[in-house]
C-alpha cells in the first residue's frame, strides 16, 4: 500500500494516548464538560453505551435478574459499619453537607448555613451498603432467596488523574446484587455473571478477555474473592473491563441480612455484587480503533449502515433522495445478528465527501455514498470500515447494484462482528508470552527496549498478606500489576517466579489502565 | 353486587392519600429507603418505568432526538447568571462541598476539610445550564440547527415534604433539551413535545390527559411559555404529569449559544426543554387503582399475563407445569399492541391464591391460574383485572380452553388498554365544571359540602403581574390552583370571573397535587 492519507493526524504507533484521545473527539463520542473529572458523553458515545445496555441488559434478565432502582445519596454511617469497604473508598467520594443555596449579597451564592445536613450524605460510589439495607427488609425465609437484582446507574468516585471513559469522576454503570442462601450457590452465581460478562465482551463488543480470579490485593474492598475479565488495548496495556463479586457474609452481617433456613434456623446470607461500567468503550476503542478512527463492532453500532447521498442542491437531488430511501427501507427491512438492521440516510446539510470521513472516524461498520451516476447505474458505492483501503491507497468503494448490496449487508455485518473479535484474539494471543521462568525474564520482557510488550504469564506460589505485597511492590517498580488467574489455564508444575516455591497456579503480569 | 372482601384494607372513598400508600405497598412499587427523601423503586415499579422509558424513547428519537449524557454535578456559577431560573431553584438543592472523607477519631468519618472543594457542586435539579454550556460549543452555525437532544437521568430537588412517585428529593426523568434558529420553529417544537408526552400519557399509560398553556405564575423558572398535561387523578385533583417549555433566548444569553445566521449575521439560539418523570406513576395509580389495588395499562405492565399453576408438592407437578409452560410458550409466540405478549411463568414458592392476590394487587392485566383438574379438562382459570368480580362477589373466573385462552388473550389486552382510557377519559369529563361565570360559583364548587370536586373551567381575562397574583391569592384561599389554558378550549364569550373585564381565553381551576 502507498500514499494512504488517514483520517486522524495522530498514529496510534506514534503517541497511544493521544491517539486515544483523538479518535473520541474526532468520532464525537465525549468530550471534558468543564466540571471536574467530569465528561459530557455525545450522542454517538451514549449509543454505543445504549447498545451496550440493552445486549447485557437482555443476559442480565435472563439470568433471572430484575432492575430496581436505589437512593443516590448514601448515609455515612453506612460506610461506618463495613470497615475494609469504607477503607477502600473513604479517600474519594463526593459529600453533600448541605440542602439550599443562598445569595451571598455579592451577586454569587453559597450553602446556606442554615441548612447544613445534621448528618453528611455521600454520593455512591457503589451501592452494597444501601441495597444490603433493603435485602435485609425483604429477605426473611429461604423462601425470599435468592434474590437478584440489578441496578442502571451513575457512580461517583473523586478521581484526581482521569481519562474519558476509562477513569471520570462520575461515571455510568451496572450493578448486579444478589442474596443466596448458600456459598456455593453465591460463588456459583459470581462465576455465572462473570460468564455473562466474558460473553457480553466477546460476542456483543467483540473484545476478547480473559476471565479469572483477581489476586488477594486487588480485591474489591470487602470482598472474599473478586473475579475479573481482563482485555488487551492494542498498546498491549490490559483493561479490567468488569468484575464479580462474591462477599461472603461480610456485607449482611454489616447490613443484617438474616434468614430463617430450611430447619428453621436464622443464618445470614451469602452476597454477590458485579459491575461493568461506561469504562468498556474505552475499551472498544483501544481494541478495535485505527489510524482512521474508531470502528464499532456492528452489534454495538448505533447505526449500521450510513447512506451518504452526494447531494448538488439542484432538481437531480429529490430523485437521488428517493433512490437512498429506497435502499434504506430494504436495508431495513432485513435482519442481522438476530436484530433489524439500523440503517440511517443522512441528508444533513454538507458535502458528502466530508460526511463520509465523519463516518469513517466514527467507525459506522458500513458507509454507502451514491451519486447520481450511480443511480442512473442502478448502483451504489459500498465501504467497509474494516477493509478503507485499497492497495492503491484510495478508499476501497466496491460497486455493488443496489439491490445486490441490500441483499448482502446482513451476512457483512455478521462477519464483520466475526472478523473483529478473530482478528483482536490472534493479536492478543499473540502478545501473551508463556513459559517465563524467573523475574529476570519479566524484567527483560518489559525492559524499555520493548515495545509494545504484552502479557506474561507466570507462576507463583499465590503469596498471601505481606509477602504478597512485596510481590506487588517489585512488580510496581517495573510499572506492573497481577492481573487475575485465568481460569483455563493449565495447572501449575513449576516454581513461583516470585519466591521460588513449588508453584499452585498461573497469574497473568501486566502493566494496565 | 354482595359481600365483595377487597384485597385492599383501605378503601379510596375513605381516605384516598393512605390508600395510596398501600397501593404502592400493596403492589410492591416502592418504599421509603431511609435516606431522607429518597425511596427505593422495587422491581415492579421500576418495570413499569422500564416500559414508560422505552416507549417515550422510541417517541422521542422517532421526532428526531439524540440521547446523550451530562454531568450530575453543576458548578455554582452557572446558576448564578440565570437570574430568574436561581430564583426559582436556589431554595432546595443537594450541595457537595467536599471530596473526601477521613476518621474522625471516633469509630467515624467526617468530611475532611482539607478536601473542600474551591466551588461548591450542585447535584442538578434539572440540568438547561450544563447542557447550554454543550450546545453553546457545538452550535457555530445554522447549519447545526436544529440540535435535539434528550437525557434520561436522576434529579435532586430537596423536598420537606415527600411523597412517593409525587414529589421525591430525588426522581428519575427524561430531559429533552433542543435549540432552533428561529422563536416560531422552537415555539412549533414546544408543542411537538407536548403532543409526543399527550400521545404518550393517552396511548400507552391510558391516561387521559388536558395539554395546555401554563399561566405566567406557574412559568418554568426562566422561560418565556410553559405548557403543561394535566391528568384529573380520581379524587378529582389535578396532576402535572409533564411539562414543555419555550425558553426564548434566555438560556442561550446566559449560556452564549451562538450561530451564524443564513445571512452571514450573528443570532442567539432559541431554545426549548421539556420533561416527564417517575411522577406518571403515581398518575397511573390514581388514575387506574382500585379498592383491589393498581391495575397496570397492558402496553406498561412488565407483564401482562401472569400464569400461577396450582401446586401441590406432590407427582402432580411437573405435568402440571409442563401444561402451564406450553400455554406461556404460545401467548409468547403471539403479538399484542404491537409487541409480543409478556407471559410470565409463576412458579416461586407460595399458595397459588396468595400469589393470585399478589398479582391482583400488583395489577397483572391477567391472571390465569391452572389445577390439576383444569389441566384434565383441557381448561384453564382466567381472570381479568379490570373486571375482578362477579355478581355473586367471588372472583370473575372464566374457564375456556388452553387453546381459546391463549388465543383470545391478544385482543383482551387490546381491548382492556383501549377501555381504560375510555373510561378514565369518562370519569374526567364528567367532572369538568363548565359555565361557571363567577367567583361565588368557584367557591360554591369546591365548598366544603362538595365531596370529590373535580375541576371547573373558567373564562379570565388573562391578567398579569401582580393582577394575576392576586388572582392566585384568591384561589389559594380555597386550596385552588390554575392549571393550564386548554390548547383545544372554545373562545372565550364572557367576563372574567375575577376581574370582570372581557374574557380572552378558557382556564383550568382545580386543587393538585
Amino acid at each position: 500500500m502507498s500514499q494512504i492519507r488517514h483520517a486522524l493526524s495522530i498514529k496510534r504507533a506514534d503517541d497511544f494516548a493521544q491517539w486515544y484521545q483523538e479518535v473520541i473527539s474526532a468520532a464525537d463520542m465525549a468530550e471534558e464538560s468543564g466540571v471536574r473529572g467530569c465528561m459530557v458523553i455525545k450522542p454517538w458515545g451514549y449509543g454505543i453505551w445504549e447498545r451496550i445496555q440493552r445486549l447485557l441488559d437482555d443476559r442480565i434478565k435472563a439470568t433471572g435478574h430484575d432492575n430496581a432502582y436505589f437512593p443516590l445519596f448514601i448515609p455515612l454511617k453506612n460506610f461506618e459499619r463495613e470497615a475494609e469497604h469504607v477503607e477502600g473508598f473513604a479517600k474519594e467520594m463526593a459529600v453533600v453537607t448541605h440542602h439550599r443555596l443562598i445569595a451571598d449579597g455579592k451577586g454569587g451564592l453559597v450553602p446556606d448555613p442554615e441548612a447544613k445536613l445534621e448528618e453528611p450524605l455521600v454520593v455512591r460510589p457503589t451501592s452494597e451498603t444501601i441495597i444490603g439495607d433493603a435485602m435485609a427488609r425483604w429477605v426473611q425465609s429461604w423462601r425470599d432467596l435468592p434474590l437478584k437484582l440489578n441496578q442502571w446507574a451513575n457512580v461517583v468516585r473523586w478521581e484526581m488523574r482521569t481519562r474519558m471513559f476509562l477513569r471520570t469522576s462520575e461515571f455510568l454503570w451496572q450493578e448486579g446484587h444478589t442474596a443466596h442462601e448458600s456459598a456455593a450457590e453465591a460463588k456459583e452465581h459470581t462465576l455465572r455473571m462473570l460468564e455473562v460478562y466474558r460473553a457480553c465482551a466477546e460476542e456483543d463488543l467483540a473484545l476478547p478477555v480473559i476471565a479469572g480470579e483477581k489476586p488477594e490485593n486487588e480485591r474489591f474492598p470487602g470482598a472474599v474473592e473478586t473475579w475479573s475479565i481482563e482485555g488487551m488495548m492494542q498498546d498491549g496495556k490490559a483493561l479490567q473491563a468488569g468484575t464479580s463479586h462474591y462477599l461472603g457474609t461480610n456485607f449482611a452481617q454489616a447490613s443484617g441480612i438474616k434468614f430463617q433456613d430450611r430447619d428453621g434456623g436464622q443464618q445470614l446470607a451469602h452476597t454477590t455484587s458485579w459491575g461493568v461500567s461506561t469504562r468498556m468503550i474505552g475499551g472498544v476503542i483501544m481494541v478495535h480503533g485505527d489510524d482512521d478512527g474508531l470502528k464499532v463492532p456492528p452489534r454495538i453500532a448505533p447505526w449500521q449502515v450510513v447512506i451518504v447521498p452526494m447531494l448538488r442542491e439542484d432538481d437531480g437531488d429529490p430523485a437521488l433522495i428517493a433512490y437512498c430511501e429506497r435502499l434504506r427501507a430494504q436495508i431495513a427491512a432485513q435482519t442481522a445478528l438476530g436484530e433489524p438492521v439500523r440503517a440511517l440516510l443522512d441528508i444533513k446539510p454538507g458535502k458528502a465527501a466530508s460526511k463520509r470521513w465523519n463516518w469513517v472516524r466514527k467507525g459506522a461498520p458500513l458507509i454507502v455514498e451514491v451519486g447520481q451516476r450511480d443511480m442512473t447505474d442502478g448502483k451504489v458505492s459500498l465501504l467497509r470500515r474494516d477493509a478503507l483501503w485499497a492497495e492503491n491507497g484510495k478508499p476501497a468503494f466496491a460497486a455493488p447494484s443496489l439491490e445486490y448490496a441490500a441483499q448482502s449487508i446482513p451476512a457483512m455485518l455478521t462477519e464483520m462482528q466475526a472478523s473483529l473479535l478473530a482478528s483482536a484474539q490472534a493479536d492478543r494471543d499473540r502478545r501473551i508470552t508463556r513459559g517465563v521462568n524467573s523475574f529476570s525474564e519479566i524484567e527483560a520482557a518489559f525492559s524499555d527496549e520493548v515495545k509494545n510488550p504484552g502479557w506474561v504469564e507466570v507462576q507463583w506460589s499465590k503469596p498471601t498478606g505481606a509477602a504478597l505485597d512485596a510481590v506487588a511492590e517489585r512488580l510496581k517498580a517495573l510499572k506492573l500489576t497481577l492481573r487475575n488467574v485465568p481460569a483455563d489455564s493449565d495447572p501449575a508444575d513449576g516454581a513461583c517466579v516470585f519466591t521460588g516455591e513449588p508453584a499452585v497456579e498461573r497469574v497473568l503480569v501486566a502493566r494496565a489502565y
